[in-house]
């Protein structure tokens, strides 16, 4: 692509460097900020610098955070004694706007995966028994994806925390609301007939 | 959507301002910063309010530009008695890309469209007769779009150049290469009857 001018090449060039933008769309995003204000440019650009340079994670449940204990851990109306294991802050944010759960989280930071070289000890995994030694955790809910590498970590996780006291648990696996039963795959399926509940009307 | 951290919401709200990116898409790019290199982000927003800052455009031509004549206007192995009248500096890179053009641009900056109250006042005509009333263009070629508002704004300009001696062309409208006939509209089919050309083998 030749582009007119060397800035609109840089800046093109800057931001198709982020995931899922091309060239193209890069240019798009570039010449709207071009027809706007100076001031909404200087804006987007200030955000960014303000989010990437001031973000800290939260050192109990490793969510980012404005502060050094998240919101969420910081809440005392929250129960205490339930977490729930995640990947990804996405996660988090995804079970948040629900408002369906009232317990606090531990990020992982990923899931273990052997053909990407992560192992327990990229993960947060050892932070996390160390806040179940602590003894305050009654119940860990595993809300991990349901592929190859997040039952894996599962596994993982389960098996250290044998030795302590406390329940896990696992998000429900089955039909999604408003899936209809002849697209589901075969797997989701079986399975939701294997583990099937008792009907409560 | 309810976000863990108040510098995260405020990137995220900046950057779903953009066209075409909704909140996950800004809180999927917000995320990817945050993992990567702090000079990144700070090199990104950089390049942004570097070419918001300092980007001018071309006097004759009004393309976007580094100086005040533009690269392609300013070129001496460029034709420059022959002008390409497109819509946008998009239109201007597109045609760049197909390294098939050898003359100079005009970039009218919109077509006129009552729906939109884009009059030809609002658009670069007057600038477009000045160039025109200098004598030096011999043909003028439109690529516009084949929309009603560019098909306007093409007959506008054609009307108000009458008076200059110039040759005034088209793009050709017609199947596109790749384009099976069976699939092709039947407005561009029936017009590529029409406006047949003689076979050239």
């Amino acid at each position: 692509m030749v582009f007119p001018s060397k800035l609109i090449e840089e800046a093109v060039n800057e931001i198709s460097k982020l995931p899922g933008i091309g060239k193209k769309t890069a240019l798009r995003l570039v010449l709207h900020l071009l027809k706007e204000e100076e001031t909404s440019t200087k804006q987007l650009a200030y955000s960014l610098v303000n989010a990437r340079t001031n973000i800290t994670y939260c050192k109990t449940c490793h969510n980012i955070s404005d502060h050094e204990l998240c919101d969420i851990c910081s809440s005392h109306r929250r129960d205490h004694s339930l977490v729930c294991i995640v990947e990804d802050i996405r996660d988090v944010i995804a079970i948040e706007n629900t408002n369906q759960y009232n317990g606090i989280y531990h990020v992982l930071g990923g899931v273990i995966s052997p053909m990407e070289r992560i192992g327990p000890s990229d993960l947060q995994i050892d932070s996390l028994i160390e806040r179940i030694r602590k003894g305050d955790v009654l119940e860990l809910i595993l809300a991990l994806s349901p592929t190859m590498e997040g039952d894996t970590t599962a596994f993982y996780i389960t098996k250290k925390l044998k030795e302590f006291n406390i329940k896990i648990t696992s998000i429900a696996r089955g039909i999604p609301m408003g899936g209809e039963l002849e697209y589901t795959d075969e797997i989701t399926l079986g399975r939701s007939i294997v583990t099937r509940t008792v009907y409560d009307s």
